[in-house]
Formats: structure tokens, C-alpha cells, sequence
């Protein structure tokens, strides 16, 4: 008897948690796609300031933007969070071109990475060498002395998530121009990190380390490493490259942030973001101006809903994730000293298309329980946890304070196609898509805060 | 004891099942992400003959195509199944204006409903009236005498898929003259069937009914609509149609079929298909170029493999689905006298966007057994059967001879962004999410074929 009691039991409490289920998903969507709320913000973000590079005056106008936006929206505790930010400029130049034995040139499309070092003024001019992998480049020993390492490891699209097919191949433009100084090389030229077939290349962050010569990186357009290579399968191929990017002392610049204050336990914070910076090619609109408007729309649904959370549920906007992740540190420091209690935070930094899942910080075992929300989360797309999952880059940092991280997953297979480039812009961004991800995102805060970790 | 022999051997087969997953599916991607085959295909079809309506030139080329790719890429048994189609010419004028007091015309973005007739040379000139549902027309009774309806409903972004908020609004299209002409009405002007606010007028089918006067339908784009709405609201509005579209005799026309013939049990069908014919706007890239791509590319692939299937896999590119579904229903006249057994027909017709699911006729109990193949589907983003989910109208008639009936279901949210209008053309597509559902549909192809159902 007792079994069939319990299961009885089950069985009410199952299908009462399935109801409210149902009465909480149709509220907020009636609140929630009533207007495109998302959209609207991305377009005063995206195309109202437009690029947004950690030191620029535009992020700088993101900032203000981002504070003037939530005092706006009635978000309780407004306020900036101070961070100082590296300050790289791209400068006017960015030249390479490829030198035929009779002098004549044919340029390929490129860009600087993030951070590289420039070119002495009359360019650098030297034979190229390729290889597909950093571990390649590193192997090359004399073979690559006063070459520049051409590193034309594609991304691989037999990987699932397109995520998983960058971090394969992004150590080359993240370590090229150190591995090619590290084996003699004058410069890096980097295959851009996307598999969309087009001309138009991708920057990203690259890094140096004291005691190897800085020499310069670049990305190259698919297009013109595909002619690089095909040039270079017919044998020796000079190139003459020019930069003028430099990196100028550190800026000041700020996180942003504002909440609704929780009505039980204000003192137990719950925090969702994404980041405020971009790069300078495109206009940031997937990453992560999709991000940012998803966060701030989630918190103005959740408002305009009057549902009063018990925990208090926090946007913040971060600084500076693209080059330094300066803004996740600053606010790490911040949650060790702050005395409030972080339960969990949830990074929307992937892309602004339509929502799979979640990816969480726990362990598989422990992580299965966060199944019993899907009922509220599956009207949103959001059909699986991955357990062990990424956060993302501005609350990592928080990982190692013991929070539980969780990280948007929505659909990824375009995302690299725009990623860092001028084709990152609105019209690449679908405002039913974006708003189904801000309505997931108020969906988790809410269920975390009524019913914590 | 006996239940930890039996733990243990469920473990065991299970695993040796993940096993044999995790082969097939590195296989088929190895394979299958070489080369993105079925973008290729919708290359020459959407770009390289266009938008191919039934009866139209450009259809009876498609028919042509689908023979010559199915002979070139060795399939067995290529053959054309004849069947009479529906001939609808859109003509050179469709013009809409709104005229003021003052006789100022205000230009309306229309088009055409599929199968309408048209309008009397100097067109019709008439008041509007304003309704949101076929319902809502029904009961206008008089007030609807001598003007045109017009169907303001919007699909409701409410609904999880956009099919469902399509499936709650098209009746207005379809039905809408028929209604219109119910009571008293000149016509039907219909909100165009998408969610994106712009200027391009939707088309698709529409009916008539014996005994009832055949008035014209057309769609309107959305700013369109909420232009002329607009205009209702401040009072009285007439308007001017003027349409040449004509049903002409019905034409001669086929589906396309071909197979990798079983190798154990050659007499038992698997079915795999989309429909060649398209909308005369747009290109049908989507619609449904990439399901017919994608069924000559699973096949395609299949046989790159090796892989010998215990069953005959065939593809069928159907005619007609767009309006009149007349290759739709000659397949399954064929399969009552084939002395074949169908054992399951796949539809892919819900646009080339990345997998997210397959529908399946079966009830939900039945159903179930279905989810140990996910481990070999879910590489390509198919985590979940649908029960009691759409096939598809081309074999939707086959599910009357108990052929167990599957759909592809893709991410949704664009797909009516770009559905039966001039947007609807390549560019919108991504090679990769379009591969990937092929594979989805090879895998799909191949576990019925190995185990049956």
C-alpha cells in the first residue's frame, strides 16, 4: 500500500509541478513575444553605436548605453563596476599581398588578429611555409627561419557543435604568430577560424610570451588561403605584408550592472550575462550584442510579469571578454569580498539563434535533477543540460569561486560564419530566435532562484 | 543472480549497440562532410533552373534533372512515374491599390494566391472590410456584401514551432475567397503566412468550392497589411485589384524515382522524399529544393559507403505537392498494386535548416522503441521522435495503407521568413545544416532498412 501511496503521491505532485509548468510558460510567453523586446534593444546596440572594441570611444558609448538602457527599464541597483581594459587599434593598413617571380602583386584578403604587433612601415616581404596544425608549425625547425608560417588547418565540420570545431583548430590563431616566432618565422598567416567559403576574414584574440619575438599574426579570408595554398602547391610563393595595428596603454572602462532585488533571500544572486564589448570587424550583433539584449530582455520580461523573484536575479553586461576578459575577472574579485552568496550565474555568449539546450557546470550525476525544469524550459527549444557544459568566458572566473555556471547552447551551425567578421551584423540575427533565448534565460533564473541549486 | 546476468547483459549488448552507433556514424560523417553534396545539388536546381511551378517549363526540366542526377549518381531502377498536373499562370499584372477620397492610389504589395482566378481587365474596385479568422468572415453576412475581406490574422509567435502558428493562421488562405464569396464578398485579401515584417507578399494554394462564385484571393506582405489596417482604422477604404493569373488545361508531368535495391529483402520499400515542384516565386530553395537535395544526397551517400541495405531504399522527388499533391497521391495508387511492401516513407519539406527531430505516425507507446536509435541520429542533431507527428503531404496518403509515415523536423524559425516568396532562394540556405539533415535522412534510411519497424 505504502508503494502505491508514494507513487500516488508522485503522481499528484508531478502533475501539479506540470501544471504550474503550464501556467508559468503561457504567461511568459504572452509577455514575452508580444514584442520582439530583444531585437529592439540589438538594433540600438548593434547598429545604433556599431562596433565596440575593448578602449574605443564606441565602447565606451556601450557602457553608457548599457546603464542609461537599465535605469530606463526600472532595474533596482544600477551601477557601473570599474575595470581597466587593454586598448589595441587595428590603424588604417592592413596589406598582404602575394608576389609573383615577374613582381607582380595579388593581394589576399586579410586582417590583423587581436593584438598583433604592426609591420615596419615598408611591410615585411618573405617566402611562406605551410602547415595545418600548431603542433606542425612547432616541428618545422630551420624549414620556417625568415618565413612567415602559413597555418591552413581548416575547421572540421564533421564535429557536431561547430564550438567543438573552432576549439580544435583556434590554438593557430591563438598561438600562431608564438609558434612561428618560436621556430624563426617573421610572421603568422592564419586561415580564418569559419567554414563559410567566402572572402571576408576573421580576427580574434592571439597571444605573446615574454622572451619570444613578437612577430605579427593574420587572418587570412578563406578565399585567399585557398589561393595561398593552391599558389604554394606549384611551388615557392613570396608574400609582402603590411600592419599598422599597435596596443596603447591600458583604458578605463566598466562593467555593467542592475537587478531585481530578490523578495526572500536578496543576499543569494543569481547572475545572468553576456558581454558588452565586440571586436571591430562587423558590428557585434551575434557576439554578443545578442548576448547583452537577451540579458537585459530577460530581466525586463521577468519585471514586466510582476513575478517577484525570492533570490535576486542580476544582469551584468561584462567588459573586455573578447581581449583580456578583464570585466569576468573584476567581477570574480567582486564576489569574493561582496558578502553576498552567488548560486549560480548563466552566460548567453553563442550566438543569438534559436535555443537547444543549456550547458552546466555539474557533473553528470548531479546534474540529471535539473531534468524535472525541462517541462518549463522545452516551450523555449531548450530540450537537454549538458552536463559538464561551458559557462563562458566572463563567469569562468567564478567557476573556481564554487558557482554554478551555465551557458545558453543555441543552434550553433552559422554561428562561425559571421563570428569576428564584417558579416556579424543584424540581419545575420532572426528576432524570434533571439527572443525564444531571452525567454529561456528568464526561465532559468526564475527556476533557479524559487528553487535554488 | 539471474537479474545481474541479466543487468549485465543488457549492459554488454547495449554497449556493443553504442558501439556499432559510434562506427556508423563516424563512417557516414567521414563520408557524408566531405564534400556538402546536397548543396551542391540545390546549386543546379534553385540557381541553375529556378522556380519550377507545375505544368510550368521550368518543372518539366526539374523532371528532366532528377532523372539525369539519379542516372549519374548510379542509383538502380531510375525511372519516371507519370501523373497529370494542375496548371495555374500568375500572368504579367498583379497590381493592389488603396484609393483615397480624393482618387490617390496607394500601392499595396500583393500577389497572387495560387489557383486564383483573376480580375475583369479594368479590375475590381471595392470597400474593404477587416477580419482576423475564416470564422470571424463567416459571420460578416452583410456587411460583407460588394467588398473585398480582408484576413488580418497573424500567425502567433506564441507557438513553439512555427508550423503550429502556421497550421492556426492558413486556413485564412485557403479558405479565405471561398469565404468571402459566402458572403457577398469580391474577394480575399490575405495577411501574408509569415512572421517577418517586410515587403514581400506569400503565396501558396487556395480553393474554390461547386456552387460557390470563384472571387479572386491574393496575400498581402506585411507591411502591406499593416498598412491597409491602418487605413481601416481611420475609416472607410476602398481599394483596386487587378489580377490576369488563369487556370490553363491540366499538363502532363512525373515524379522521379529511383533506389539502392535491397540486398536481403528487396521486395520491402523505404521511402525518402521531397517534392521537385515549387511556387513560381522565389526559387524554392527551401521549399523544397532542400528536401529533394537532401534525399538524392542521402542515397548519395549511402552508396559512397558501401553499405549494402537489407531493404530497397528508394527516393521519390514528387510532383506537385505545392497544389494539387497529384505525385503525392499517384505513388500511393502505385503502391496499392506494386505487390511491394512499403515499410515506411520519410518526408523531408520543412526547409534545409539544421535537424532537430523526425515525426513519426506512430503513437506515443508505440513510438518509444525509436529512442535506442538515437544514438546513432543524434551526431546530426536529431534528439528526439516526434509520435503522431506530420509525414509530409506527399506522403500523407501512403499513411492510408499503413505505411508508417516519418518527417524531418528542422529548426523552424525562419522557415516562414522565406516560405512561397521571392526570398526564398539559396542564399538562405547553409551548406552544413543542409548536409546534415541529409545524413540524418541516410541514417534514419538505414536503421529501418537493417531492423525494420
Amino acid at each position: 500500500m505504502k508503494a502505491v501511496t508514494l507513487a500516488l503521491l508522485a503522481l499528484t505532485s508531478c502533475s501539479a509541478f506540470a501544471q504550474s509548468a503550464d501556467a508559468r510558460v503561457q504567461a511568459l510567453k504572452e509577455v514575452g513575444f508580444k514584442t520582439m523586446g530583444a531585437y529592439r534593444l540589438l538594433d540600438e546596440l548593434s547598429v545604433g553605436i556599431g562596433p565596440r572594441l575593448s578602449g574605443s570611444a564606441n565602447a565606451a558609448k556601450a557602457v553608457e548605453w548599457g546603464k542609461a538602457t537599465m535605469e530606463a527599464l526600472g532595474f533596482d541597483n544600477v551601477h557601473l563596476m570599474p575595470c581597466m581594459v587593454p586598448h589595441w587599434v587595428r590603424g588604417d593598413v592592413e596589406k598582404l599581398v602575394m608576389v609573383d617571380s615577374s613582381g607582380n602583386e595579388i593581394p589576399l584578403t586579410c586582417c590583423a588578429l587581436g593584438g598583433s604587433v604592426g609591420t615596419p612601415e615598408a611591410g615585411i616581404e618573405a617566402e611562406v611555409v605551410e602547415v595545418h596544425s600548431v603542433e606542425e608549425g612547432q616541428k618545422l625547425g630551420d624549414r620556417a627561419r625568415g618565413k612567415f608560417v602559413f597555418f591552413n588547418g581548416p575547421m572540421d565540420p564533421k564535429f557536431t557543435s561547430t564550438f567543438e570545431a573552432y576549439g580544435n583548430a583556434v590554438g593557430q590563431r591563438a598561438s600562431g604568430a608564438l609558434t612561428a616566432a618560436g621556430v624563426g618565422g617573421v610572421g603568422a598567416l592564419v586561415r580564418s577560424m569559419t567554414m563559410d567559403p567566402d572572402d571576408f576574414p576573421h580576427t580574434g584574440g592571439m597571444r605573446y610570451k615574454d622572451g619570444v619575438p613578437k612577430v605579427p599574426g593574420v587572418a587570412l579570408s578563406i578565399v585567399a588561403a585557398n589561393k595561398l595554398s593552391a599558389a604554394l602547391a606549384r611551388g615557392p610563393v613570396k608574400v609582402r605584408l603590411k600592419l599598422e595595428c599597435q596596443t596603447l596603454p591600458d583604458a578605463p572602462s566598466a562593467n555593467v550592472v542592475g537587478e531585481i532585488r530578490g523578495s526572500e533571500r536578496p543576499n543569494e544572486v543569481i547572475v545572468v550575462g553576456g558581454h558588452l564589448d565586440s571586436w571591430d570587424k562587423g558590428r557585434g550583433a551575434h557576439d554578443d550584442g545578442a548576448g547583452v539584449c537577451q540579458s537585459l530582455e530577460a530581466l525586463r520580461v521577468l519585471k514586466t510579469l510582476g513575478w517577484k523573484p525570492k533570490r535576486t536575479i542580476r544582469v551584468v553586461l561584462f567588459m573586455n571578454e573578447e581581449n583580456g576578459a578583464r570585466g569576468g575577472k573584476a567581477y570574480a574579485e567582486y564576489v569574493k569580498t561582496s558578502g553576498e552568496k552567488h548560486v549560480a550565474a548563466i552566460e548567453t555568449d553563442a550566438g543569438g539563434f534559436a535555443p537547444r539546450g543549456f550547458g552546466v557546470s555539474f557533473k553528470k550525476n548531479r546534474a540529471r535533477f535539473l531534468d524535472k525544469w525541462l517541462p518549463f524550459l522545452r516551450p523555449f527549444e531548450i530540450d537537454h543540460f549538458t552536463p559538464e557544459g561551458e559557462g563562458g568566458t566572463d563567469i569562468e572566473p567564478m567557476g573556481d569561486l564554487h558557482v554554478v555556471l551555465f551557458g545558453l547552447e543555441p543552434e550553433s551551425a552559422r554561428y562561425f560564419d559571421y563570428h569576428h567578421s564584417d558579416k556579424d551584423t543584424i540581419d545575420k540575427v532572426n528576432p524570434r530566435e533571439l527572443q525564444e533565448g531571452a525567454l529561456a534565460l528568464a526561465m532559468l533564473a526564475w527556476l533557479i532562484s524559487e528553487n535554488g541549486l
